[in-house]
């Protein structure tokens, strides 16, 4: 490990450096002191090096360095001014390499070099130092105004990262915000790409005093600057993205070092590299982050999924960062292995999808139904939150209702398109590949692959006139009723997944856990999951439980008032059709597929079970 | 080309040879003129050859063959008895190789060669080679007492096969002797796998007189009997049984021979190996064929998708099966390039699991909100086929109301837990992954996958006893305008989707000539699908009929009532109520879809259009 201790003339970096090395019990080496003749005189004589006369010295410390490196390390006193110089020091270092700055007032710099005796140096080269120097965005920064054995256990305290992260987007930003403010030294890391050229540095400039981050634009030098085994965050676009970072990643890591992909990707992508991964001795976690930016940079709800005894080496740091429930307790569980997080969070955002659904159909049918305007519709929300049926997605819908600009509702403005990425869908085509339906999940996600085609949907509103009652009868109370057996229905098929798919891959996943680590930092928190939590612990599933079955017998007259108002006023209620009807039917013993099965053998000879046959399969000649 | 002229002592073998070789010019060989002196002494004698007699001369025979076949070929008459000596006969010969069987009574046998001057053979030996004998498979096997010219003539007319088909399953072979009765001459194949030991016997064994089919176990024998370039029908189960037949085929193949997949492929597969062949020199064609094993046995809809010019060396045979339509024209109609034919047969059993759930929940609606019985149902749905809503799948209903079994209904005994295999759900999978919504065919899956929750539902039945009204007060005609529109709407979104994924990807599929097809042969042949083909001449989809719309706008109010009715009844019936949704939706062009953007942006900065704001993405900032 080679330590250098870099910064302007006078700034301390032999004081320093000595005392560092005495800690540290590895060799002390000045830098000056591997000048050529001709550069000491040089400086003696108050002119200025130039480049050329720096360039042999620094190849010249640079060789030094790596016969350290093969020893017991080295601390190096060097005044390393640019990112030049910089370059060719670290050329060939396998690391850990630690960059320690010591900056300091000019005012400080020239009176701590006036006390100075017997030093060859000109005082008169400060100002052509400090118009100079760069400081690198990768380097641990310390003020030469406090006393040296401070400043010694500051580089002691953050010499290597304890965690590294990749991608430096908007969650990515605020992940690696959010653990610096936690007191953990972060290293980033963002490619240099058109229109990215700077994130890293301007990430860097604009950090708080307290936040110990280095950024990087190199990735060996990234790696070099972790802690070992590293503990690496993948926050990219989820798909080719990830493993392209992954290839570029993988020449620097050694065995037993961890990638974490914190992105939305596909659960079994996560499987599938977890397992490539693994066969190269790297270590891999996918793990799903909700909340958002603002729930990445103040406390998500987070979950991990991967090898249980290595998400140990990060549990300390995503507890810490995650948000927290009503005990106090993280918003972060571990949830099980391989592509377990990434699949919870894919059904936490096709529950997600529905949830938003319900409430859009709610505003509408308040809206068309109901002809309240949105100052009323906001009310009417409010009224739900205190009665307990609050929400974060409800919340933000009372804003988004009371929102103005330039004196007119916003939401008025705002085109009926609805955009999508990929979990919404990513759920639904689970649902058709494994056989587990999804309901609510998929008719909301076709609401709005619907809503999507507005040019279409112009064409044919103005084609077509169709007859509806005015006289909306169901009141906005009933409603309320309606949107949370909607709400619960939904909540129930999002969690049977979870649950279906949990036991078929043998995941174990704690539905009460996952239910808990959703009531706080997440899109979906709500008094329901809540109560959730609680109930999971106890009940199979989510209709299951005798608080969930007291609240559905108490709104299902409401539901069905409001969706029978609701067609016959013309009023589409999409989601909350599909809960219904997905209620209806899952409670009901009889269905009538066996009329389907009758079919299916009358023309396909498929065979069918008979009520009264146990498993054997029959066929019939129908004809 | 080589033909063997074999049958047992006094069939004519020669007589047919030689005249057969005239007529090709090509030499004769006789193939007892091959013996060993020791053989032909021991025949004259009367003492039957055995095997190990034998084995000399067959393998001289085949080394004869191999030279002959580098030349003009020839015609070998040869007694060629039992499997093991054609196996020697025909080793290492490249093809074609045709085998022709004389076959005649005892008598006749025994009367031809009692005229018989100076021949060494001895007509004690008859009943020896008439129990050894055993009739291959794959030949052409001609009756005696026909003239020399007449069996010369059917020869010349069969000698090699217009068409080849692997996989005698259900479906392959009712196509097979489809195109026998056709007159086409067909060579089958089947592996030779657990329980399949005699399936090509027995299906040659079962054949009528007029069917020329030959039946191979023998990949390379097979290919060897088809015309070149070859056309060979594959007929085996969708994934990877349909790969490892193409890889077992190609080493037999020749450049332009073509593979035309009838089963249900997946359309991606299809476009991927059409690819992956093209680059072998291998034509392929995936084909959509509808109508159940009825359909492929007397007339079912095909749906071809590949190159045109290829096509056309198949499309005599595919007409001359296909179903024909109220004009007489064949329900076959050359589709698009690639995968468009599979995509085509996708979306049609799509379109048919969506009709069968719309007529289990206009069952379901009759038994239950209506108090019908089964021959009511029966009764109330043979007066919509006369009134003119008429379909396949209607009268199989009709049928399957009034089947009795020992008494009682036979659909009353059938358990409701219906089954279903690739083409439904993956339709659904296309319109999540692709964001063409297929609303009412995702719900009938799901519907599929709900009710195989058997024991699911039984539990929560008994957990949940949910209130109902009595009173349903819609009546069976208003049921009937109800599912006829929610028909129209399920065809709309099927019609749609083929027109999306065409526009895509440039198949340029001809919607009306799908639904013309689709009017006979398959299993959703109906009344509507005649007008669509009609209407969608002219119209640019099924909603924008103005017949269609008309037909709508008159159902539209008892839709409503049905649902609304069924709702407040308890009875499920989720497609009918997605259809509704999504007309209700379609035709709608203001949607709340302005609040999921709202919230998208609100926590996810995930940008919104305004509906003044052109195609511009406008961020706020709404706490």
């Amino acid at each position: 490990m080679i330590f250098i201790v870099a910064g302007v003339s006078g700034s301390g970096k032999s004081t320093i450096g000595i005392k560092l090395a005495e800690k540290l019990k590895i060799p002390f080496y000045d830098g000056d002191d591997f000048h050529p003749e001709a550069n000491k005189a040089k400086m003696k004589s108050g002119t200025p090096l130039n480049d050329e006369d720096r360039k042999p010295w620094l190849e010249n410390l640079n060789k030094n360095m790596r016969e350290w490196e093969q020893k017991k390390g080295a601390v190096l006193a060097c005044s390393a001014l640019k990112e030049d110089y910089r370059e060719i020091l670290a050329n060939g270092i396998r690391g850990p390499l630690v960059w320690v700055f010591l900056k300091g007032t000019k005012e400080l710099l020239q009176e701590r070099m006036e006390a100075r005796k017997g030093h060859f140096f000109s005082p008169a080269l400060l100002d052509s130092q400090l118009q100079t120097i760069v400081y690198p965005t990768y380097s641990l920064t310390v003020d030469i105004a406090l006393s040296p054995d401070q400043i010694v256990n500051k580089i002691m305290e953050n010499s290597s990262s304890e965690i590294g992260l990749i991608g430096l987007g908007v969650m990515g930003r605020s992940l690696a915000l959010n653990m610096a403010d936690k007191g953990f030294v972060v290293s980033v890391y963002n490619r240099v790409a058109p229109g990215e050229e700077t994130i890293v540095k301007d990430f860097i400039d604009a950090l708080e005093p307290n936040q110990q981050v280095r950024g990087y634009t190199s990735l060996p030098d990234f790696v070099k600057s972790l802690k070992k085994p590293a503990n690496i965050i993948i926050m990219v676009s989820a798909g080719k993205a990830v493993d392209q970072v992954i290839e570029s990643l993988k020449p620097y890591l050694a065995s037993g070092d961890l990638i974490i992909d914190c992105g939305n990707s596909h659960f079994e992508d996560t499987g599938l590299r977890t397992k490539t991964l693994a066969e190269a001795g790297i270590e891999f976690m996918g793990t799903g982050v909700s909340g958002g930016e603002k729930g990445a940079r103040f406390g998500p709800s987070i979950m991990p999924g991967g090898n249980p005894t290595i998400y140990k080496r990060v549990q300390p740091v995503f507890e810490q960062i995650s948000a927290k429930d009503e005990d106090k307790n993280p918003c972060c569980t571990y949830i099980g292995p391989e592509g377990s997080g990434h699949f919870v969070k894919m059904i936490h955002n096709g529950i997600e999808y529905a949830e938003m659904q319900i409430l859009a159909e709610a505003y509408f049918v308040m809206k068309n139904g109901l002809a309240m305007n949105n100052e009323q519709i906001a009310d009417e929300f409010e009224t739900w939150i205190e009665s307990g049926q609050g929400s974060y997605l409800l919340e933000i819908t009372v804003s988004i209702l009371r929102k103005k600009e330039k004196g007119t509702y916003l939401l008025d403005a705002i085109l009926d398109k609805a955009g999508q990425k990929g979990t919404g869908s990513w759920s639904s085509e689970f649902a058709f590949r494994s056989g587990i339906p999804l309901n609510t999940i998929s008719e909301a996600v076709q609401a709005r692959q619907v809503s999507a085609l507005k040019n279409y949907r112009t064409k044919m509103g103005s084609l077509y006139s169709l007859s509806g009652e005015s006289n909306f009868s169901a009141t906005a109370k009933e409603l309320q009723q309606a949107v949370y057996l909607a709400t619960m229905v939904n909540h129930h098929i999002g969690f049977s997944a979870i649950k279906e798919a949990s036991k078929e891959r043998d995941w174990n996943v704690d539905l009460s856990e996952t239910a808990r680590i959703w009531t706080n930092g997440c899109i979906i928190r709500s008094e329901l999951m809540k109560k959730l939590a609680l109930e999971l612990q106890n009940s199979e599933g989510v209709l299951e439980s005798a608080w969930i079955k007291e609240r559905v017998e108490d709104s299902f007259e409401s539901l069905k008032k409001v969706l029978s108002n609701s067609i016959l006023s013309n009023i589409p209620t999409p989601v909350m059709n599909t809960s219904l009807q997905y209620l209806l039917s899952i409670t009901n013993e009889r269905l009538p597929a066996n009329l389907i099965q009758a079919q299916r053998d009358y023309f396909g000879a498929h065979t069918y079970q008979r009520l009264d046959g146990g498993d054997e399969f029959f066929h019939s000649n129908w004809e």
